[in-house]
């Protein structure tokens, strides 16, 4: 088993490598953000670029840069694996 | 991959340098509201100055100065891209 | 950009200089509160003199000095820039 | 501007200050309790001695010494300014 | 005043010399449990013996030992003064 | 009184000591698991071996081996005193 | 009794040894994702491998490779014992 440190940063590492992929972004409310994750943070605070609303699987709105609070986030989900 | 602090630091940073930008801050009830972005802190509170309140895309509301607390932000969109 | 001590600190900053002016503390209730703020904390724990309750705009009751808890807060409005 | 270390005690202070004063304590669920309160800590947990129990204005409850768990507070009301 | 530190552990001192005492422990769903309090924690989880549950002030449930988990804690009243 | 780090610990220490107890976890949701504790950490993250979900007193489910997130639970109640 | 330190990382470790092993993931809100766990952090973040989505026992959506935040977990319930 790895050391807890590192163990505390894997989830949050691999959206770090996953910076300029196309991702969806998933809230609780069931919103969904899609766009290139540009950067996160520990909080999973994220930044979207060309980030596209949909609610419903409806695009609902067209954003260019996002900064997603990270305590609303459900699931990040990333269009390629890495 | 950067080292963890940075990685913390960035979305918040990025709302840093937007300072004097004008942005529209999406709080979780839905309500927006749309001003200078003055200042930000690692919890997300923000000053906006000539701030503007949105309610179902309706302006509802012209505040000058408010400090909002950062755990109602939703995401925070900067209106030009840095 | 500033070091991370400093952002941090800002909003709260502002807050602590608006000490002795006038304010509209708006809960995540949608009740507002105004009064002087005559003192604020990290977590945005605030104290009001002579504060006033509004609830849908009208005033509901008269309150001496108030001690609100941070965490219901939404915004606090600055009556004057600073 | 005092220092954040002094920034951060105040409200608490002032409660702590207030100890053996009447005070109305106004949970989030709109019930409140009048008492003394007897001590308070940094979590706003707080003691009430003799404390009644109101829910819309009416009393409903006579305790004798409870202690409120800070989290449910929305504000603490003095009866005497300090 | 009492230095921070101090302040910062009496209602939970209180609730620390409790011990063995009979409490009621009213949850934030309203739900109490009474019971002697054999133990408490800086969380305010409690350790009830011999604790039973009422619901709308009917006794609902008999529990041998049980661990309240303390966020979930509206407030202890102590059956007697310490 | 014992020291504060020794309070802090109890609950959680009765818990520990409870491991390979039949123990019933009843969550905030009143949906309960029961079962043999094999482990709980500080957020009283807990593991349950041979887990059983109960709904309204009925068997909902059968579960092998579950980790429960510990900011989920109401209470634990251990089925026999230690 | 083992060392709190010990105590404190068991069940997010008994979730580090599981990696590679089948697990469902039931969140607060009753939607549960199965797949592969491929790593987990002291929040419960998760990352799951060819994850699908069951609503209601039905399957609702297949996905990648999906981070799914930790504060959105019910429990954890691994396949095989371990």
């Amino acid at each position: 088993m790895n050391s807890p440190q590192q163990a505390q940063k894997r989830p949050l590492a691999v959206l770090q490598k996953a910076i300029t992929k196309k991702a969806t972004v998933r809230l609780k409310t069931d919103v969904e953000y899609r766009g290139r994750v540009s950067n996160v943070d520990a909080f999973m605070n994220l930044i979207l670029e060309d980030a596209e609303e949909f609610e419903g699987g409806r695009l609902s709105a067209n954003y260019g840069r996002v900064i997603v609070r990270g305590d609303n986030v459900l699931y990040v989900k990333l269009e390629s694996s890495l």
